[in-house]
């Protein structure tokens, strides 16, 4: 069960008073929440256990009480529950992550040399961009497979972003110890970069790392959907998350597996941009190249990346990162899906145009 | 391999000569088609059996050969080969089946009464539209569900459709007598109303069916793609109707099986929008009704079924089936996935304005 | 509901008394079922339609109802009602098609020549099998390629059949003239070889054509499995044959598709023969050529067909299909997959040898 | 490339003739490795890196080489090469883990109290097993469901262990703490008990957690199939923990994930055994329990756990684990698929059965 609080309710004196009212129900435990959204801040009293015999009513009838809502699903924390208002999304580094724009991340697959980062970022600062993602430990099919740069590289790499104007870089971690470094590294770094913490899609249903990732309040996590996971399974991994104290989250799209996926490299999952957001109060991201996994153009001159960029934002997805290389044919990873930096302008101008169609067709809803 | 000819080609001639020069290969047969597309008319030689030693030189060097090409994939008829020039879509009832534009065939699941057909049909009057979707035979996954009206509620359907200016209309057909008894049916009626069989998905891989549909040559046929089919498998089917000679064919995606998809009924693969457009010569028709198969609400206040919509004509869908009922809660065949009638300007301004979008895209592409 | 009656219960009385009795309810039609198992017969009155308010004990307390139960699957004239006797399977040309033994139907893919027919069956009578399968229209997946001799080659087929003692062949058909032809090729072949109709995987949701084989009784029919069907949708499919008033049905596991198959070309699925076996009253097929497709050879020197065979084995299917050839490399449809003739009195003793485990197995659950 | 080694050939002396006749061709790395199997040793060295100009001849010509092989697969140190001898499996605390005979596993989900775990271990001692799985960290769905005791409950585990003859108890780990605990526990301990580390299925592509247990080389590794992993990721995830120098893994296959699993739990996937024994060097196992997830009964009157059993035994599985429970319905963890107490002899007796049918099956093919 969920109460949430008025704006300007005495919270302590609020929980002393419930606290009470439970007393004779058997194993419940009570917990509270502050969401902070980038637009609203809510306060939540969670009465955790079986509270099926536990009336709403009395709780609804304190002075200070918003609403009251029985949960049913059982990722509660980043839950969306229906007719109640939600905090949406969090601010990180200056950057509003919730569903009122959209963020482009482009960067590098796996960073393999300094002077390659140094080309993607000032690319982005030359389109003005401030958020990128660089592949930094790379979880790859064979150990054989070129592991990423890994810890060395981290000082430079925020040296390069705090020159040229990076907010918010994704980094996806493997490992506890990734967590501790990149929080040495951007300690040491002294930049005003941030970093947001990439888990999944092949640790999306590492428990251990997610409770890790929760544990840490400085950096928001991107939680990239599992490709074998049901969006239940999913959410129920994100909510390990939540469950440790950080709620400043991002869902990420990335494509699921299937046989029926070809001649894409995943099937393309960005119909669940809509459900995520109906069930969730987190941003949702969505992962072009890692879904299509290819660069061939349709006969409208489009490539496949950008047409299934365009299913994600016009269904109100509000990031998207996108694979670059100032010279794709010599990428270490994943060479066969990155877009050479000349088709960075243009993605922009494509998802600006998406986008602003998305919100004229948003209006038709509401008329 | 396949021979395009120029316009103005003497086919015959062609033909003879390109017989003479093949004589010495063995097993190699010569078949011409003539594709009318919706904005051009190509006529085309087939070398059909094992090409792999004949040289192409000699019949590029033939006066009134445009161009010639080795087809690597085997749906020979349907396909687009890269860098030639294609007939795309047929005109069938003054009705344009191609790229220039979106057709709404909007209608319902199953006819289940001559009122509510009239409803639906007078609805889509009022609002412009000409084209529609019946359900007649409808393949039901028991034999104790509701298994349609059949055959005699065929003539008063044309009748209703001839009073509303239905010019095109889709129909299941699930067995050759269904597609005589639609013929025959048609021919009575007397009506300028017409008909595209729809065949799939359970009978995608129906291949006597596919053939009986293709042996007729006066009604195009929409192909829905199989649940669990391949590309590959479902464009390989698609050739089972050219092969037998009616090339008029709309393939349409509906949404695969998977453990993934909940809480949608099917995994949405308009993804592979796109990529039909770029192997083949066919329009591409979206069903978002079978794919989402639920009404729920994205927090923006639209369906999930608009947004599946969205997602279709943001990357060039040129047909979109969606099911309406008049009173949804009474329709005997999949209510749960049928809009109210209310919702039909709606639905139309909301595909105008993504196709608009989709439009303004394509030119950033061709900048 | 299901009504069953005692062996010698007068059964047009007791349909009348029971037709009086639920009168009172509405819309609930009475049908008649007479299942012939391989050792007991049984008849039973289906009250069809909405029975929930209808109560059993009236029915129960008549002389000569033997047991009443409350169906709840939709697929009732094939299911198997827990704690209710059920007669298993059914006789035709004088085999006993149950669960007491197992039949081994070695054959060829494709029928490609009299000459590799005529090798096939003799191999067949000299190891003292008297069923066999045998591809006369094959539906592939390409329209261009080998599509079965078809029909030409029924009447030597059969006489073949007749030379070397065949008492059932299994032979696909994919379009109600199929089955007229068969039926047709049969009578005039005056011989004593029987005909069983295999249908599906392609066509296991083809409705009508699953009809069709219902509505003739001479033969019964092989059932297989959709490569994407659900066990669920796969029995309701099968019920189409048994509405229709054939119940002389046998149920085909072939393995189903998924991206997790390789290096096989399906994924096995014996493991639902217990689980076909529990819901229905159909004895179980499996079809182990089709569900690993390759030759390859484990270290135990054992083939991987071998081993899937002893996997439905060692669970109590009571029929084998395997694809043999004489000359394998020469076979005209999935050559990779046919065994050589000489490896048939292997395959016999393989079969033999795990059906007599299962036999052990099973009395160990019974003590 | 592999080069084998006559068994008393001077690896010293080899590695460095071997080494300088690389010398020439670039980047390549040799590494030396020592298979001992149950019934064999063999030492290797490996030439990693791109090898394909190197001529295998003057390798072949060395003294003391007895073959040289070109590896086609990513995952060379768990690899069978065929025609090549391979030192299959290990021996750990006196338990062969080879293909020489069948180890039952038999033990709890989760640990719930010292009691459950007590009875259950004095029942292993009962039936004369030396083998358990007992669940300390349980990796579950939600953040709210019981995630085992953890850490304070291996010193009385082992105990209990100790007192009831426990040499092997397979334990799953899911961080890299867990591992560390596990060793000083029982280092701790004292205790004659030995402890398998599971990892998987859903850390199945952890990889840093299976680098840090292939880092310690004390405890033997059971690898757990992901439930979405292809055969090949799956073996390629395996290879990492090879990679760090730990060969001693049993690989488990537990069903995967599908639609078409219905009514069981996942797809059982034992048809794979055979072709994990092809591939690798690895002892393969099988986890019925969480194939089928349930308890339901076929009409032979045999449990489906048993008959996943008896397909996995069937093809050679040589190790089983299976979900056992005193009190079944108390327990904590997958309570539908936890077979009681009195079950166990029946079991034995069962796998027993079908195992002497393979080593006859065996037989046959070997004739």
């Amino acid at each position: 069960m969920i109460i949430t609080l008025e704006p300007d309710a005495p919270t302590a004196q609020l929980l002393d008073a419930i606290g009470q009212m439970v007393r004779q129900h058997e194993g419940i435990e009570l917990r509270t929440y502050e969401f902070v959204g980038t637009t609203q801040k809510v306060t939540e009293i969670h009465l955790i256990g079986n509270t099926r015999s536990v009336p709403t009513e009395p709780f609804e009838a304190l002075p200070g009480v918003r609403h009251v809502v029985r949960v049913s699903v059982r990722y509660r924390l980043i839950s969306r529950q229906p007719g109640v208002e939600t905090a949406v999304g969090f601010t990180y580094n200056d950057v509003h992550f919730d569903e009122s724009s959209v963020h482009l991340f482009a960067g590098l697959c796996a960073v393999d040399t300094r002077e390659h980062a140094g080309e993607m970022m000032r690319a982005l600062a030359r389109n003005g961009l401030h958020t990128t993602r660089m592949g930094v430990y790379k979880p790859r099919t064979s150990p054989y497979d070129f592991q990423g740069l890994g810890t060395p590289c981290l000082p430079w790499l925020f040296e390069l972003a705090g020159e040229n104007g990076i907010k918010v870089m994704a980094i996806e971690v493997c490992d506890a110890r990734h967590i501790e470094e990149v929080l040495t590294a951007l300690e040491q770094a002294g930049a005003p970069t941030g970093v947001m913490l990439q888990i999944g899609a092949r640790n999306a249903q590492n428990y251990e790392l997610l409770k890790q990732a929760g544990q840490q309040r400085t950096l928001p996590v991107l939680f990239k959907r599992g490709m074998g996971l049901t969006i239940e399974e999913s959410l129920n991994a994100c909510e390990y998350i939540a469950s440790e104290g950080n709620t400043n989250i991002v869902y990420c799209l990335r494509g699921v597996k299937s046989h029926l996926s070809e001649p894409h490299r995943n099937l393309v999952d960005f119909a669940h941009v809509p459900v995520i957001r109906s069930l969730t109060r987190l941003p949702v991201c969505i992962d072009p190249s890692h879904s299509v996994g290819r660069l061939s153009r349709a006969p409208d001159g489009l490539l496949d990346i950008f047409h299934a960029v365009g299913q994600g934002v016009i269904c109100g997805a509000s990031m998207v990162l996108v694979e670059f290389h100032p010279h794709p044919l010599a990428a270490r990873c994943d060479a066969h899906q990155a877009l050479s930096l000349d088709l960075l302008p243009r993605l922009m101008a494509y998802v600006e145009r998406v986008r602003r169609a998305y919100e004229e067709v948003r209006e038709i809803a509401a008329s």
